[in-house]
This record gives C-alpha cells, structure tokens and sequence, in this order.
C-alpha cells in the first residue's frame, strides 16, 4: 500500500466549550507519522446525531483512515455508534467479553449497574474489536465503502493505551504499513525565518523525498527535514546528505538538533572550554541566569549574578563608576560594558554578561522603550558590547533580550573557543 | 440576532505532524462563549491549496461565522488568503499600514527585507483590516454569501491580542450580539484545590445560576463564577452576591480577581507600604527576581538581587559566614537566613527574601532533591525561615519554590502590614 491519508474526528461537546484541548488528535497525529501516515485533516464536532453524523459521511468521502475518538461511553449524549449507523446502516451487536467485563466492574464496585452502562459493550457487527484494558467501552475497526474506520474511547489515557497496544498493530498488518520516516531538527540561531527560507529556495523548492520544512519561534529558526524509505540506515542516510547540502549555506547559524535549546548549547561549549561565566542583568532581572540554571548540570559552569535593577545597587554593589552613570546613563555601552566587566571579576567568573535596556511601558532616560544593550566580557579579550531595539510589550521586550544573549555569547564563546584550538 | 453558529478553521500542516496541539480553537471557543456564540465544529488542515479552499468552501455552507487561524505568514506554504480567494474570486490589495509596519520593523532591527514579507501586508478588498498590535500580517473581516469570516494569524500571542482587542469588539456590533453572560475570577493561594471544594461543597452543589466553578493551576487554586441574566448590572449583582458568600468561607486564601498574579499583588502590597524588597536566590537563579520585573511599575519596589549559584558567591559577594556553611552547609535554615538578612542590608531594602535548596537530578550536602528552605527578612521583625519538601524534576520544583515563596512573602507582607495600620 502507497501513501495513507488519515484524518480524526473528535466528538464531544466539552472541546466546542473550550475547556479542554483537542490533545487526543496531536498525539495520534504524532504516533501516525512514525508509521508513514500522513493526517491530512482534524475536526472537532458536539454531541449532536446530525451533525456527527455529516462530518462522518464527509471524512469518509475524502479520507482512507478515520480515527473517531469520544461518544462511546455510556450517557445519552454518546452518540458515536448511532451516527455511525445512520450512513452505514450496519448492526449493533452486544459483544460479550466488554459486557462480561463491564458486569463484573459493578460487581466489584458493589454497585447497582444502571442500563445504560450495556451501551457500551455494543459494537458493529462484523467488527475487530479492540479490547479497552484501562476502562470500559471497547473500541473497533470497520471498513466500509473504501475507508477504514477505528473507533476509540475519548478519554486519553484508555484511547493512548487502546492505539499502541492494539489498534496499531492490526492496522499495521491490515494496511502492510512497512515505511520507515525518520525525520530531525535543524536548529538555527541569528537568521529570520524568511531569510533563511530565501537562502535555501532551491534546496525547498526541489524537495520531495527527504521534505524540508522551515518553523519559526521566538528569536530562532528550526527546520524539519523528514525522509522516507524501505529501512532506517536508508532514510538517514538520506537525512544526512540533505542536512550537509543545508549547512553548506546556513551552516554559520547552526547550532544544535531535535530539542536541545541555545542555553543548553552554551552551557556545553562552557563546560567544554572549562570556563565559568556570572551575569549582571538589569531590566531582564535575573531571567538570563534562570534559564541558564534551568540546564541540568549548569553547577559546573554557572557562577551566579547580581540583579541591579535599582540604579544604587548598579554602583554600590556592581561598582559601576558615578561618572559613568552621570555622563551616559543607566541605559549605555559604556554602563552595560562596566556591567559585564565587574560582575565578572566580582564574582570570579571567566566570562561576564550584561543587560541593561528599557524594557517599557514608559520611557527612561530619554531611551525609548526596547532599547536594549548587552555586553560580553571575556578574560584575555576586549569586551564586546551592541546595542539593539525590540519591539514588544514588556515581556517580550525582556524575552528577546535574553534570547539575543544567548545568541550573542554562542557566538563570542564559539568564536574564542575555535581560534584557541 | 439570534443564536450565532460558529466555526473554527486552523490552517498548519505543524498541527497534523503532533507537533503542537490546537489551543488556538479552545482559546476561541471560550471567548465565543462569553458573547453567546456557540461553536460547533473545529477543524484542522494542512498547508495545502486544494484542501484549504475545500475545507472553507464546507465551512461557508455550514456555519454563519468562520473563524480562521494561521496560514497569513510570509512563507510559499502561507495559502489562506489564497485559498479563499478561490472560492471568493475577492481582489487582495496590499494595506498601507501594514506595509509601513512591515518595512519599520525591518528598518530597525537594520535587517534586509525579503520580498516575500510585502505577501504580509495583503488583505482583501473591501475587508475590515484587523490591526496586529503584537506581530507583522494583519487579519480581516469580510462577508461572503451568507457567511462572515475572520482571519487571524497563526501565533497564540498575536491572535489572542487580535480577537480580545479588535476583532470581538467589531464583531459585537456587527452582528448586534446582546450576551449578558459576565464572568468573574476569584484567586487563592494556600490552599489546595480539593480542600476549597471541600470547604465551598455546599454552595457548590447548590450553584445553578451563578455557577461556580474551581479550576487547579500549579500551586494555586482559582473558582470561576459565571451569572446569567437580562442586563450586565443584574448579572453583575449576582456574581456580588456569590463572591461574597464564597468569600465569608475561605476569604483568608483569597488574594486577587480574573487574571492577577500573585506577584503583581506582591508588588501593590510593596508599594502601598512603600517598601523596597531584594532577592538572594541560589537554586531559583534570579527566577523569582524574574518574575516580579515582569510586572509593570516594579521598579518603584523593586532593589534587585544577587544570585548565588556558586558557594563561594554566597561567601564572598553575600557574606554568608563562612561558619555557617562548614556547620550547617548551604542548604540549611542558617544559611537562609543569613542570605534573606544580607541580601537586604547589601541592597538597601527593607526586605530580603532568600532561597536555597536542591533542584536535582542529584542530591547535594547528603540533602534529599526536593529540600527548600526560604527565608524571609523584614526590617523590625525577626526572619521567617520554613522549610520545604517538593516534588517533581529540576524545572517543577524551582517553579513550586519560587511560588511558595510569593505565597510566603504576600503572607507576611500583609500581616505586617495590617496590624500596622
């Protein structure tokens, strides 16, 4: 079998209301790509017999594979088997193990079992069933027309447990699923989205087989390159020919794979070059060093800081001179180079980083909101300093500041650390 | 107008790789909500021409008003506007305002802008632009058939700002909505979420209108009470009267309404009593520095701190006693208290609150992970030192200690503060 297109309904009103998210169809989705399915289409729709039963007719018109999560429980508002029936007009049988299963949980409950609990035992005639080992209703798989549908239950943990242990595995045989898709992350850093999507054109645009896709976050670029083949050793084989073709022109802004962040990378090339780094941070207020000792294993390379977001503690605590502060400003190279120098020499540190900026709502100093400098002292090298401007409300103001720090000192350590070799 | 009927369509092939999960629609769903507008179907599709203008054209045939998010971007795989232009046939223009927004936000950050950026700025004729206040491509309103769409960007952060601060309201006159549905958020902290149903059981069970409804959140409980009536000031009235008596009974825990944060009500409490605070963080990092910075106006109460990762920070920038720690060692009542005591004298603050302890992976001074002590220090007062066991990996237990810590502080604060007054 080539290509499976799939698509997952999820019925339910409580996912209309907002209260909960739609994770069932994010975790599927997931679990199918390993398997070379590709899902084509989510739809979410309320406990309502017409109206489920249209998106059902409407997925089987376009889809092979429909996964339905939720309305198999045993209220009056579990309405997946009866819409199902209304295009199929198959039977609903009663299936004796689920309902053998069900008795014996009252039973043990000790509890009168109320009538509507054998709903769930029912299922199309002609179904393979799938057994439900953490909870009640079981689930099923039934073709019709040219499409296969699986049935599950909609609460996660008995649905995340029924695809994996069961449903899975027969579609696996059923449908001779036998591709392998490995996919990876390119992580880059210093580079726009659409810059880097401009550097790359030809390589995207002649993309098939492995696929190359750009995604944007915050202050950084991923790349997901994605192959498919008869083994693993071919498809990543494949990856790393499209990953070198990929770092021969973006190679510069590179800096780590899958889910390793830029903190995590700067925390290793420290630990690497054995070198201990302290930060003096202003308007960002200690979120640079937070992140920094968020890494695992940051002891060994991470001295601490001072937050001098009062002007007083900038001179009395940092040292930074009256002269400086009186003729510059709070908001200055020559405050932020002061910074980064003193706090690394304060606190016995071998690399010193500095922030100090407007970060909003209102102006200081005559400095307009998102002004933003970030010096990097490092023993043995003059300092480097820059000034930016961000756009943003506080936060992100604050966020982007950090995030180009990081930057910015992967790029200076890598830099020393290179040209030390 | 009568019931409105809407739907919500998610544009991003990142959605149906399981990548991310589609919190954009629940978001949605719930403001809709608020103004009476029941939703009736999510959908999900990828970044494909053919099947984006289908899944629209079914979309206009079913519902009275579509919202769509995601696909308004600068990359060749950005098709909304393209694909409703082929069932629409409407003319896109490029928006002057947006353009002019676009080409600044390059022109600052000194970066070279691509062509493909202008493909932001686009919008349809006729349309009533949706100004991004948080990002670069603008959404839209437009009517066709009998159908209104609005078209938002993809980023959580720009389309929550886009819907709450421009779309909504429009969207309010435009279909002449007359909800009166009001809502209100009460906040607690100190109490766990099952012990305040516990204590609200009897108002709870009897709810119908208002409702009252208890939601967890990490180290905090809310209770979200919702009134319906024929005008706000009824409803308004309403919810008075349900706050008041939840109040009565667990009025102790309470500190805040909708979406205040237990820090920004730390920073009011500093800044009525007019008191300056400073931070000594070792396994917290400048986290809890951090995020009272994030609150506007902290600058009034706010010193700064000194982060003492490395022992010898503690030392020799904090002078914790070098007796203390060979005796007590660095994760100890003692030396908490010596950190909150001289992270208050060295800043000049009136209050110093401190915080040490073992985040993992490992043990540390033959300390269990998970052991926290917090100290905090008040000028005229003796200091407050408590310890604390939590669980969870690395990053949940500095996150749990940075919370007991403003749980810890706003205590104190207040009691101080009250028998001051």
């Amino acid at each position: 079998m080539g290509q499976v297109r799939a698509e997952i309904v999820a019925v339910g009103t409580e996912l209309l209301l907002g209260q909960i998210s739609n994770t069932n169809a994010q975790w599927i989705s997931e679990q199918l790509a390993k398997y070379g399915i590709h899902t084509l289409y989510h739809s979410v729709v309320g406990d309502n017999l017409e109206r489920v039963s249209n998106t059902f007719e409407h997925a089987g018109k376009r889809s092979e594979l429909v996964f339905v999560t939720g309305g198999l429980g045993p209220t009056d508002d579990d309405l997946t088997r009866e819409a199902f029936q209304i295009i199929t007009g198959f039977h609903l049988i009663e299936e004796p193990a689920s309902m053998h299963k069900i008795e014996g949980y009252f039973k043990r409950a000790n509890r009168q079992m109320t009538l509507n609990n054998r709903k769930q035992a029912r299922i199309f005639e002609g179904a393979y069933v799938l057994s439900n080992e953490v909870g009640m209703a079981p689930g099923m798989i039934i073709d019709y027309d040219d499409t296969t549908w699986v049935f599950m239950p909609g609460v996660p943990r008995e649905m995340k447990h029924m695809l994996s242990t069961v449903a899975l595995p027969h579609l696996k045989n059923k449908l001779h699923l036998n591709a392998v898709i490995q996919s990876r992350m390119l992580r880059f850093i210093g580079i726009g989205e659409s810059q880097l999507e401009h550097d790359l054109k030809k390589l995207i645009v002649n993309q098939d087989n492995p696929t190359i896709a750009p995604l944007a976050s915050e202050g950084e670029v991923a790349i997901r390159i994605t192959a498919k083949a008869a083994t693993k050793e071919i498809a990543d084989d494949m990856l790393n020919q499209t990953e070198q073709e990929i770092l021969a022109i973006s190679g510069s802004y590179f800096y780590g794979y899958d889910e390793e962040t830029i903190e995590q990378k700067v925390v290793s090339l420290l630990k690497e070059s054995t070198r201990k780094i302290a930060a003096a941070e202003s308007l960002t207020g200690g979120k640079f060093m937070d992140k920094m000792v968020a890494v695992s294993g940051a002891s060994s390379v991470c001295q601490g800081g001072i937050v001098c977001y009062a002007t007083s503690v900038k001179q009395k605590v940092l040292g930074v001179s009256d002269q400086t502060i009186k003729t510059h400003g709070t908001v200055s190279k020559q405050c932020a180079t002061e910074m980064a120098e003193n706090v690394m020499k304060k606190l016995d540190a071998s690399i010193g980083v500095s922030f100090t900026g407007v970060a909003g709502p209102d102006e200081s100093e005559g400095k307009k909101v998102g002004t933003v400098y970030i010096a990097i002292s490092q023993k043995g090298s003059p300092t480097v300093v820059k000034e930016y401007t961000f756009s943003g409300d506080r936060e992100t103001i604050r966020n982007r500041t950090v995030k180009k720090g990081y930057e910015l000192l992967w790029q200076q350590i890598k830099k020393n650390y290179e040209s030390a070799r």
